[in-house]
């Protein structure tokens, strides 16, 4: 991996909020969705972490994470009831009061209808001056503040909103190739750090596919340059034939 | 949700080491599994973090987590190829150095007779004095060092390997019940929170089912009390029917 290059792109951290997701009641596909997502413009994420609904807790994460990343990307707890704890942390993390939002509680209104109450439009009280995000979906939106990004755990909304922000993300150039092989890892490791080390710009990975009838591994050539993908690949499978 | 009672509760935290959960080629299934295992011996898991194959941010996040909970389990990273960095990290991490451990060596030559050869070996390479994980399926063992338990990225491994690691970990009483509902999270959050506050020792959670067609939202009563999960129950519905 050719560290200037990788530090010169824009890096991303994943927040995960839940109490659901720490105790394995549900898979987490939201910080999938979004590492491809984000994989896929060339940017890089650099971790991705999971929290419980506990507000210290939350505060603190924003902070630290907020300030290692260009973009921090946040997930779950900002519906109305009471472990719903994402709006008020996030005002918190940033010293902003929490205010109802007039746009949010406008558009809430407007969806809702009769069914609009006091309880709903807790969902519009969000850190003062954030942006929104809109909700095509449920209509209580989630919103901008500072480098972060913060949308609903529930994943039919949030891809839905993912479309909504993905304007305002970088798109860049990466390239990843996939083989797979029937070679043990036992036997090509050496191969691979050699091609590893002449093509440090490229990074190599290499993934056992335990119970697979059909391969015994899948090797990715990743980089910012096809031809260096290319040029790797080639020099791996040339070598792997000669052995 | 009981602080002191929480307080008094094993911790664990979660680590997952690998580019392909970063960039989203895979999904993180091994972190769910050990989470839903940990849950269901009173363990609470109070983070889950996923990180790059990169040494020196492994051997920084061992250090830090390790000290902030009873129980690190760490999953990836420790194959035969050059991205596999997890024995050489820990090894850092604690200072200690990486040396070929005679049982694994054992073990591995006894496995792959006349396939054993150097790059395999490497899986043999672990911190000094480390306690071996048996793996029943391919041989190559994980370890225990200090606080931490250190598995294979692969999941039918991993899933294997906690069956050899369950008897050393704590097993304390929890209880979960979930109820499903046709209210919405904007009707019953105020009966929520004021049951929550009845019932400090019991966490309650909510859960949009968005596109699901039985059903609205689930909630969850948790303790570790089974009577106080059953009473805090009772009150909702009382209240929800009142309502």
């Amino acid at each position: 991996m050719n560290d200037s290059s990788i530090k010169t792109r824009p890096t991303a951290i994943i927040l995960v909020i839940g109490n659901e997701i720490l105790n394995g009641k549900t898979l987490d596909t939201n910080s999938r969705f979004f590492a491809d997502k984000l994989f896929m413009r060339g940017i890089n994420v650099i971790r991705r972490l999971t929290i419980p609904d506990t507000i210290d807790i939350i505060i603190e994460e924003v902070r630290k994470n907020s300030q290692i990343c260009d973009f921090l990307f946040s997930m779950g707890g900002i519906g109305p009831t009471p472990d719903d704890l994402t709006r008020q942390a996030f005002a918190d993390a940033f010293n902003l009061p929490l205010v109802r939002n007039p746009e949010a509680e406008r558009i809430m209104r407007e969806y809702c209808g009769e069914r609009i109450n006091e309880i709903r439009l807790r969902m519009a009280d969000l850190p003062e001056n954030c942006e929104l995000i809109p909700n095509p979906n449920s209509s209580a939106p989630g919103f901008i503040i500072n480098n972060c990004f913060v949308l609903p755990g529930v994943p039919e909304l949030l891809e839905s909103m993912y479309e909504e922000i993905e304007h305002k993300l970088p798109s860049l150039p990466r390239f990843m190739k996939k083989m797979k092989t029937d070679f043990f890892e036992g036997d090509y490791a050496d191969i691979m750090e050699e091609v590893q080390r002449k093509f440090p710009e490229v990074q190599i990975g290499s993934y056992p596919a335990f119970s697979n009838p059909d391969y015994n591994n899948e090797l990715t050539f990743e980089s910012y340059e096809e031809t260096r993908v290319n040029d790797a690949m080639a020099e791996f499978n040339m070598m792997l034939k000669d052995m």
